[in-house]
């Protein structure tokens, strides 16, 4: 069967409090896109983040000792940097432009994941704005696809993603950051390859993969296609969380 | 543009020697895809290793001193580490049931990429033969293009990929490990956003995202779908090589 991604262009720019799943559902007929059960829908970070109201003015926030003397070591914005602490769990790398931490939310990234480009907050110098990540990108997954589940009936998977660093290649990637309704890896453990012999290890990161995919639909410098639409994912849908993805700290051997 | 990965499972098993240009122009055939200039071909590198003819029998491998030590630690095959150190630059990590390895082609994995399942070589019992990655992918994907191009005129891309692991992040993910004719890696530094400033540092993976997105199509336990067409690929296509995804180990914050 054919995998195909179709961009939804067609949204205006996100403010907090917006009703994403409406503006969603919106777009999909403006692209002339008629939902399925087992299709998904992903969306990017930036969108969610902006409908949850997570954008910070960086003037409100009053850096602490730990924030500044890491914002020397990284050359950072110390005020930037308090919230990178305030949104992680650790440090685990700091040189001049980055600061890799595990994130609160269990992953590795860059900042926290906390974005500059493409904020515009309410008031003041649209500089000073940052965008944090949603404070729980599961959940936010979660109530999208309930509330196009209410609105048409269909059974899809959602997928919210954001753009990761890896530790040894160039380039970002499409990451999954919240899931829901769709596998976040499949094994495939105990399968018979071609000769019959078992496949002793082959846990596929489905979700990351199809995060991957959508990102390069997405592109990555405008926001305008912030939501993707998926038909022919191979794998059954499910009920599932982002933790399925994440290497457990004990497990993790480059930290 | 909608993007679309359409498999190619058509394919005979491949032998040491089969022209692989002519069976994906015959898979495609058997699929009803014309191809169109910028489409994309992803292949899977076992098919690839296949025809280059690189399985290797256990039975003809001596382990050395090196390797049997590093057999013990991880609980490998002793001939089997053999290979895996002789397609290495560097060991990385080792536990048991695992070897990390900086591959000779210069990216990180695990076992340096040698693979024990769907493998049967020309003798002997089909467990002891393993195959070794190609001996240079991006050849090996430009000769793919090259043929193609002579046999139909189109300028394609051609991608080879196999699943790697990541540090942080758990299940194996379609990773790039030959190019040619596509973008390793897409610059969007100084891009402006939607607000007109600029974008410090977007450096898109892009042959990464397109490995991830070909792989959901494939599959991992057989080898029934070792190719895949790709057309919608958002970004022009030019001449490029692995190189461009790897991080140098001077810059790799994580070894």
């Amino acid at each position: 069967m054919t995998l195909t991604f179709t961009p939804l262009p067609q949204m205006p720019l996100i403010y907090p409090g917006d009703n994403l799943p409406d503006l969603l559902l919106a777009a999909l007929q403006t692209a002339r896109v008629t939902l399925d059960d087992g299709d998904i829908l992903v969306v990017a970070q930036k969108i969610v983040s902006k409908a949850e109201g997570r954008m910070v003015n960086l003037t409100t926030v009053t850096p602490s000792k730990e924030a500044l003397e890491l914002a020397k070591r990284s050359e950072k914005d110390p005020r930037l940097v308090e919230l990178i602490l305030s949104e992680s769990k650790e440090v685990l790398r700091v040189r001049p432009g980055t600061i890799i931490v595990e994130h609160r939310l269990g992953f590795v990234c860059a900042s926290a994941g906390i974005d500059h480009s493409n904020v515009r907050g309410t008031s003041g110098n649209p500089e000073d704005w940052v965008l944090l990540l949603p404070e729980d990108p599961d959940h936010s997954a979660l109530e999208i696809r309930r509330r196009i589940k209410v609105a048409t009936g269909n059974r899809i998977g959602v997928l919210i993603i954001d753009s990761h660093g890896r530790a040894w290649r160039l380039g970002t990637i499409g990451t999954a950051i919240g899931i829901s309704g769709l596998p976040g890896v499949v094994d495939e453990r105990g399968w018979q390859d071609l000769f019959g012999y078992r496949l002793k290890i082959t846990t596929v990161a489905a979700a990351d993969e199809l995060a991957a995919a959508a990102s390069l639909v997405m592109g990555e410098a405008a926001e305008g296609i912030p939501a993707v639409h998926v038909r022919g994912f191979p794998y059954p849908l499910r009920e599932s969380s982002l933790r399925e993805l994440i290497r457990s700290k004990k497990n993790d051997m480059f930290r």
